[in-house]
């Protein structure tokens, strides 16, 4: 299997259901909505709903019952490097190459559209989605809460707070770590548990796959901090960080050899998040 | 029954509640949880989630069952008020006689709070909250999906972005209109949706509050344009507004007299929203 391909082929059928959820820019407030259409659909590497595809899979689900939330998941990814961006928080201008969504449409607009993106993130996760069991309700509304409690103040809110906090001051390790799990660690580690639970996996399959979505996300963490000598790298040194990752690349590969075939893809992520160089 | 002592017991325990959602002081990162408490936990009417309470009364269910959704309304507009206070918003620097979010913990944080509140407010919805049955949860993922509906980018969060856009601009009576039904009317409206869905209305019950719940928030938002001078009240002058209001009043009340008994505080309320000084 060609790896890139695959990963081509999946980041186009999410784009495409991405799409399908955002209101179409004739839709009332055009502006609004133009903006939302223009913070989400603007090539980011679907990474999270790739990993929630990915876990349903290896747990023999059936990945259509997991598409909606994992889209869900990028909305959030998307509403947060929206209001990320805006000038009170880490003032970017630009985002993948353009004009990040505050410089385009203005302070007031960005602020809206994060906020209609994560609403719209739990409008999908709450919706039917060809769900009729009662066993598939429960297990979409159990994943629903666990996205909030991953996103919320004690989440990714929460890293964002404490990264804020510390922009301009020197960080203790406890500190950088925290950054690090809960600021972009947690909607990847839940993105992995959403997919295996909507899919159907046991609670050992579940916590397993969580487990290796934890030591992804710190991995792509500590590579950012690597890439740009900051939080964790500046802590430790960008030796000890190189360590560090490697350790975690093992550990999260670990996570995933007790389910046999199937897991070719997320070992295949997992390094890439190593590789990348941005 | 004496109407203002029963709202203040209401209010009483809705705030107990909003206490117990909101994580302690101590919780980590501290500074972002006490500034949820600031903002949540500051004396509001409450009115939202009294009236979702007041739908579950009047269709007969046990209003147990409502509170815990009764109060994520509640944090849902405290979101929105936050965000609205903003700098880049309405710029607002005092909010119920004392000092904005923003103002006491700067920008960033009350950016962060608005977005904490709102997840915090889908981890409600989605959480058991001592359901068991099916139906029970079927609802519930309705109501929440209903919510999230309303105070999206075709619900709240679309009203004030129109509102942003003709903040120094003259509108017309639809712009006007729009706002009214969108900013603050989607949020009240919804109210009374939830509390008669998860009340266990039948769909005809249920369509007749959610109904109250439209002129009610309409009302709301004419008094509100009404004491400002502003919106609907500078579209169409004061004293067509003013006719305008007691037309809504009038209207809420003949949507909820079906219902015979039990109906005493929602025609309260809509008195109080009419008369209402602030």
């Amino acid at each position: 299997m060609d790896i890139n391909k695959y990963l081509e082929k999946q980041s186009a059928k999410i784009n495409k259901v991405l799409g399908s959820f955002l209101p179409g820019k004739g839709a009332h407030p055009s502006t609004l909505h133009e903006a939302m259409r223009y913070a989400v659909l603007s090539g980011g590497k679907r990474i999270r709903p790739i990993l929630a595809l990915e876990a349903c899979r290896v747990v023999g689900g059936d990945t259509r019952k997991v598409l909606p939330a994992a889209c869900a998941l990028e909305l959030i990814h998307n509403y947060s490097l929206t209001h990320d961006d805006l000038p009170c928080m880490d003032n970017d201008k630009e985002r993948r190459g353009r004009a990040a969504c505050h410089m385009k449409f203005g302070e007031d607009i960005a602020l809206l559209v994060g906020d209609a993106l994560l609403t719209l993130a739990f409008k999908v996760l709450c919706s039917k989605n060809g769900v009729r069991s009662a066993l598939d309700l429960e297990r979409q509304m159990n994943a629903a809460r666990l996205v909030a409690e991953a996103v919320g103040s004690e989440g990714m809110v929460g890293g964002q707070a404490v990264d804020m906090e510390f922009q301009d001051k020197d960080m203790d390790l406890a500190t950088a770590e925290y950054i690090n799990v809960h600021k972009s660690g947690a909607l990847i580690a839940v993105a992995l548990r959403v997919g295996a639970t909507l899919g159907g996996g046991s609670e050992k399959q579940v916590q397993a796959l969580y487990r290796y979505g934890k030591y992804v996300g710190l991995l792509f963490q500590i590579v950012d901090d690597i890439m740009d000598r900051q939080g964790y790298a500046k802590v430790i040194g960008v030796s000890e960080a190189k360590k560090e990752a490697e350790a975690l690349l093992g550990k999260a590969k670990a996570e995933i050899t007790p389910f046999g075939r199937r897991t070719a893809v997320l070992e295949a992520i997992a390094d890439f998040v190593l590789t990348r160089d941005k």
